[in-house]
């Protein structure tokens, strides 16, 4: 773990069906799926609003300061893939422009999550492309020092193995693990099979209160009303 | 004030014609009218841009990571009510989704105002409902402990006494004590009143620095010109 | 440098197109044609996103909650300036709104960038007047304290002069020195030449590692691959 | 609430004995004891460790960068009071030195709390005048605009009322109202009675688990052990 | 990974020789012998000064304002650990306090490592029992959900699995996997070996750059002097 | 400006009777005597509480992790020296230990300033050898990339130029122009000589408002007392 200087060329991904069915239900509802764990800290902040997207992780550890290895990465990339990139420590600069992107969209990435800066983003909406960063600048790079590949990675706060499944949205990333993608994707659907009917029956004034049985365990716990 | 596990049913609302009224002119006349208190921290922030409204408060007192309460506030909202929820704790998880939303849209209210994170924001945008939020986080919450309902709290640094009238806009969130409502509204009507000539003059290149008649004052405090 | 209640009327500015020309570039690579300095910090955001400017710099230095200075900077604009606020403390306060909005448009001001708060931000994204600042806030500002106009300030963490030039955009804010602003025009210029090729080169699946010849300084760096 | 320019000076106290007999307890006990509410937010820290001292709040309401108004509420102090200063925007300006320390100490201050900063720490220190404070900063501030004394203020979050009891030290700051001093007082003691029997048990190797008797609750939980 | 719910009761530990071994060394040495990787994010902070300690993780992962497992964790301390407690999400509430480090220091802990808040800091103090934090706050937690213990948990954005070796001192705190503990002993001892004589020699007037024979690679680096 | 790869052997320092003589003053009365500009902010803190400092500034500009021309300055020190570390991003990582404290002190430097992160902080408070940085981070760096010595540098949003007074105490760092700097003495001196009579009539309990003459401005300004 943590090694420097090392690129893992195989990996085992989860299965693309697994990965590519999870991106409908969002991070909120797989985060709720398994059970809670998994997101990356509220700093992640999309470039642009409305992408939802989900994919298998690929990996890169940077140091403060130097992109060398995105290029490097861009080699591992396979069609379905997210590329997720850590910082060995805290850093704003912009790791990431338009041109990195051309090259990741023409190796069939979907995104980039990165615990740092981007720039460019104005050309990389355009694009379509997504990318979910802590920061936004025009500070760019140097081309210094090794970090490695498809290691795993801690990420704003979450561990990234290689081949886990990434899910993104407006409301953050959450990273699935590859042994528990299938019964998360399960659990995903089952959460989002019945809150079609709940939402009929809160837009028809049911209130929460009664749909999901409160009211007695609120007063057990001592809840009073006045009047 | 800052009990915890009751619920006030009974509040008195600002009138609705004066509650109603400030949302035209915008927190930051609206704060101005006021002398330039009752303003929230600007961390405050809406989850989408060019929302403008105003309504009577309904408050909420949660704990970290659980939003039991917020099932309860909801059957305290009438038409015209903004939920304004503040937290006992610094916490930005996901208090609020699309079902909360549906159900509080139901119910009447305008908005939601809350000192932590909401999640599900591109459907809330969808869907219209505006809120004001310090996160967005996919993380979702817990329903174990009692907080309050209708009781004073203090969220985003400001005091909110349920009635109060809230005005939230692109600029922040701003809150009107339901004494001074009237006042309020008077007064913000009347510092609006001569803007249209102002913004007029100033357009046609007139400056503030004679509009206002500075000059004299900038003199006497000693502002020398260099040439 | 930094007195106080002065206003320096004559300021030399960079000529007009070089100052206009480096927009199109944007705030990256400008930065990099620099060598990678005069970059504010990455809190400065633009209020809206997608202007793309560049101007000749006024600057003025304001103190915290004190906004008077604004109507003297607004008198010694010129068409083409961009105005820089600096502030003597931290503070979030909304400076500028659409009022001043509209005297610095009639003046010919491209822009504003301010390392404090702005309100009215909903208006001046309809009167298509960019600003970048540390923050959104209601919050006005009183009229009490002389600060100066045209000194040299700092702006979010960089220097700038009266005269020098600005490009700011989605990425960020860049100050350029006047004195090395041709330089830098013609630089940025050769950096966009052949940016092109490489866009249609990475399009076309050429890899930067091959496109930059980086896997012989990978490799003598010590970069392993494991299969 | 909130009236700017009026001072108060007839305010009703927290009695002597109770508001004195709190500080031994702690913030964190008397938070605790108090429900859990009335926290100030963990960004208020003490200038120097060890302090622990509680009092009866008078407040002073200020405008950022401004401390005109800590004259007026330094001639509404008496012995045993702390004061509670709040700002009306985000600051760090240093409001509060060695020579209004002399001023606060003569008239029987035992305390500061400020949502901003303070300066002259060092010696401060060697006056043993303690300071609760978000920021420590050289800058001075002027003495220009109105606030308030005495009325209801947010400091750092927490409501206080002219009167309520504070009780900081090095975890923080608490406000107990006026109205439940009394009963904290109490709620306080008897927490605190039986510490000491329980630190004993627990030095003495016996767990929180056996002691709380959480053995079963955690089973009925759910809670798997895995050897 | 990231079960909730279960404790696992038998972890391998690093040797207890390879543990006690690189207390000494410092955190920034062992980060150095490491590759520069496993350090902490700095906001995690040391209660008090001068505490230098190594032990072997026991991990615990907590939900927001819920320290129930605090005593489950407990139960697992064997002497010479150090307790790692994550948190499901951001919070600075103060899950830790004097009667827990009663607990622990009973059971042979070390310290605490807990990306959140403490509170009793003073006492905590006076017993000697050192804690690194993000936090301090008086604020206190409930008991009513399942974490887990001693699973591999992401602690301030550091990977830590049960029986890794921590080390922590004013620097800040570095983890070092159980598999590479001995060969960063080793590094260690390496690096200090000559560092006595470099100081002797840098006290002697000698600079860096003969030392380290800098001269030559800054001057091919394009280093100009200018008198 | 912002040159890079650039080393300026002769620069003017301030003469140092005027360098040292405005440590006594601490930063507060200094900054106050410049007409409240030139500070710092506040997040430089020093690494131990009681250093009180002045001196000549030699400047280095850093690229983030990277602390190559640390040594490059070290050779330009002289006694009497401050050195003012500036990045060219943000970063906290660990730029300075006890090794180049050593070089620095037998040099003759009396601290350091830095916007970024230092290590070895408890041997470097058994040196006494001072410093103020924003971050304490066990994170090395890397020698790679040159920056400047002896450039103008903006440091935590002060401009520095080389040869300028830095003035660094526990309540902030602020920096005098060289013209400036004999004639901010003479002011600090100034204020200095009123202050122990003032602090005698305030300890003896006059208040501000009659010592400063407050009463009247306040009642114009239209101050109410209410009783």
């Amino acid at each position: 773990m943590f090694e420097l200087g090392v690129v893992y060329r195989n990996i085992q991904r989860t299965d693309a069906a697994t990965a590519d069915g999870l991106a409908k239900f969002g991070s909120a509802t797989v985060h709720e799926a398994m059970g809670r764990v998994g997101l990356m800290k509220p700093h992640m902040r999309p470039i642009y609003a409305g992408a939802q997207v989900s994919g298998t992780a690929v990996t890169v550890l940077l140091h403060p300061g130097d992109n060398w290895m995105m290029h490097v990465v861009a080699e591992q990339i396979r069609p379905g893939d997210i590329v997720i990139a850590a910082i060995t420590a805290e850093c704003t600069d912009g790791y990431f422009g338009d041109l990195l992107a051309t090259s990741f969209m023409a190796r069939g990435a979907r995104a980039l999550v990165i615990d740092a800066g981007v720039r460019d983003v104005k050309t990389l909406t355009e694009m379509g492309f997504p990318v979910w960063s802590k920061a936004i600048s025009a500070k760019g790079t140097i081309k210094a020092t090794l970090g490695s590949v498809n290691i795993p990675v801690v990420c704003a706060g979450a561990l990234v193995h290689p081949g886990d499944v990434v899910v993104a949205d407006d409301d953050g990333v959450v990273v699935v693990p590859r042994a528990l993608a299938g019964k998360t994707l399960e659990a995903a659907a089952a959460r989002e099979a019945n809150e079609g009917e709940k939402r009929a029956r809160l837009a028809a004034g049911v209130l929460g209160l009664d749909m999901y049985k409160m009211r007695e365990p609120l007063e057990r716990a001592g809840l009073n009303y006045i009047d």
